[in-house]
């Protein structure tokens, strides 16, 4: 059994690739279940309904978000009705919708909880804590458990990492941007990786365009970014998961990109 | 004409790494220049002058350094004897040893430049300026430039990417101690790479005893972070250079670990 | 009915001002309750059992500290068995010692409650949910409530000072260092300062060694700072409380430097 | 010969503030320079072109900012034609504006620096060095300096008010909006205070709505601060100055507000 998780999502570039390539990864890959980072899909900005469903449609079952969750608006009016839409779960108690979602394919129902680091991000509840208290709830239902931890810094995620090597099926780190080249399958079975990287523009600083961002270094004036234009790419990874036990055989990178070309 | 770039070697399990693999990796990829970051060389918090020098003697021709680099109080008596010893030019004016320096490899001089990112860090000078300053001066002597940007937000070190794309050689981020799988060639030439990843403890959090990580992320308590015991890997990159216009052609990752072993 | 509360004690020279000062502050305001902000009272950096207890000794009820806690390791040893000494709240669960304390004196009972903004602060449990659950405690047996808010920004101060208005007698911050002129009774009968200030040496930065701190600010090069020496200031508060409600009917400043001296 | 500092003014209730009691202040203190920060004049965020007049119209002399300085765009179009304008001077090389500025009233030359803070605060120039370098520039003009140093840490502000001590007239911090209470007469006659405090609403969280800050610190959604309604206040210094050597003899707060009427 298989998962493909496809990193941050940016802007209509970020979806176009997602439009383009996820049946052709999913026919090339043949992944039971296909997750989606979703927290940039609009405009770099958060997430809409419409863009939701096409995720869905397009061959996901769950999208995730981290800190540009609540960025357009309407997230508030159908976070409520989007089954599997998933918001950091370490938001504090009262907030709208959900951190974890379940996802039946066949005979088999998956967990996906989304976390959020708070080193150098806003300072929400102990995603540590957070994580022990869901993974006891879902591991009731179910061993396949995939776990989104949107973070900063690289110390933050690889601990989560080792803190639930064991645990979960895997944990892939997001919001970086950047895919690393750290996959691996943990000795306790668990895949991680500390980022899967960015789908969207391929010569922009994230996805935005390079010379807003420049500007900004270069003179800290109030900037406004802009998803930017030209090619694309798309990041991510595939999981193979032990049928029976829920735990991780292998863990691969997804890049695509006009440097790195797909095969089908 | 080939760089190599090994990345922030942390404490004496990756000074084992050096030592052990250094050699192996000159015989097969026969780099023109080498060149060690080394800013958590000494117990994870910066470099002795036995340990710079031992970094020369295993083949190194500089060493970079970043925000650790005055954590061993012994930097200080003998940093302005150490030609190649090189810290982030970005430091404030007066600041002991230098940002730059030249290496001489037969008929070729190479410069290699450190620079440190503020975004999550201290505020010293601004490293795009800095950047401008630098590239100016040694260009008047020597195309083969490589900068080590030593830095912790993604968007920091990507613009620093594209900013010197053309200008330079290579431009290699250190610091977050997960190597990325971003590594191009810039449309201008340039080689780049989000972070060139660490060399030390496999098993550990940036090289760090986890259980001390997993304390501090999980109590806020003081912690002392100590370098963790174990498996080891190295990680670095590999730059080809066009002999003439010290632009580059091709960038490639380097890991070394029990999961990934090398191959002489 | 009146309390009096000392701004952070800094070293040698702070507890040399409250063990001069203390008893004449006493004598003169009369206050029912004393109590102590001691995080930086052992050479600046944490406290111990012995300067805890010069503080009782010296006419103090109760003592509470900040994100120095844990600076001098002796704390850990002592915490448990030191029933007046408070510790922020919101740390995470299972934190040595606590995070409210009540002092009984005559027929009254006080409730001292310390918390940590989180605001350019580490990220520990919510200052203001941890507020709600433990007023709502505490509130069960007196409505004598001090709440020491140890944190940076004014704005989260300040928003603690109206989210607790009605509910506790005083709100008064620490950990800057500097006295705020704010000081004011709320609409609904709560004393509010955003900091009280702090007790030791007066031509220092903070307390410390102003070389030291200019040094760091002009260098960003490894500083130690120690607690320096020549004149000494005192600051805190006194606020005036109505008998049976608990809610607060005057707040004033307490400032004693050589500019600033003390009349009995 | 006296100076007047009016704190950080905030919005049309600052505004209205300025109108009516400037004047006042003016016949009451009779001060020779009459400054204001202006940075959250236009609804909290930045300055227009027509509140600056009117500033000017109400009785100041010259106008400081901070780092809300380009919060209004309309900035960018009036800053190279508003004389007594002044904006941090340590923005990078080729900001729009300037960084300091004369005023001559009869006799008197007066020189106006505005300075920013980096701890907490956007990685601009060194405050520090900037200092020294237009200090030194201005000295060959007046000895008559007032500094405006816009900060949010106070060991940074308390620095720099040491840093200057004996060189400017006097070191007033602004941006905490909460004015201090530690103004004094350094040794060297400059006089000091962490913070001249804020001019606009007197029941907002600095100046904005309370129950949007409060909604901010409990959930972490993204909330839109609007300056708040009600009663006002005003905070500001004077500064009591030698007429020859341009040190400082007294420095004194200025607070109005329900609580602190203002008597003529
Ligand atoms: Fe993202
Ligand atoms: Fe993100
Ligand atoms: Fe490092
Ligand atoms: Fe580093
Ligand atoms: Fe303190
Ligand atoms: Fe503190
Ligand atoms: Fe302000
Ligand atoms: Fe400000």
């Amino acid at each position: 059994m298989r998962l493909m998780f496809i990193g941050d999502v940016v802007g209509s570039p970020g979806r176009q690739m997602v439009k383009e390539y996820l049946p052709k990864l999913k026919t090339k890959y043949k992944p039971t279940l296909t997750i989606i980072n979703g927290e940039n899909a609009a405009g770099g900005r958060g997430i809409t309904e419409k863009i939701y469903k096409s995720f869905l449609d397009s061959g996901a079952q769950a999208v995730t978000m981290g800190n540009h969750t609540w960025d357009n608006k309407e997230i508030f009016e159908f976070i409520e009705d989007a089954p599997h839409l998933v918001r950091p779960a370490n938001y504090p108690e009262g907030t709208p919708g959900k951190g974890y979602t379940y996802v039946r394919i066949n005979e088999i129902e998956f967990a996906i909880i989304n976390l959020m680091g708070r080193t150098f991000l806003p300072p929400n509840d102990c995603p540590f804590r957070k994580a022990d208290e869901l993974i006891e709830e879902v591991s009731k239902r179910t061993p396949f458990i995939f776990v989104d931890f949107h973070a900063e810094a690289t110390s933050e995620k690889q601990a989560m990492g080792w803190y639930l090597d064991g645990r979960v099926t895997a944990v892939a780190g997001t919001h970086t941007h950047i895919q690393t080249a750290d996959e691996r399958i943990l000795p306790n079975q668990t895949a991680y990786i500390t980022d899967a990287g960015m789908t969207g523009p391929y010569d922009g600083v994230l996805g935005m365009d390079r010379e807003a961002v420049l500007k900004k270094f270069l003179t800290n004036l109030p900037v406004r970014f802009e998803v930017t234009n030209g090619r694309e790419q798309l990041n991510g990874i595939l999981v193979d998961v032990h049928p029976k036990t829920g735990r991780a055989n292998k863990i691969q990178r997804i890049q695509i990109s006009e440097d790195k070309p797909f095969f089908e």
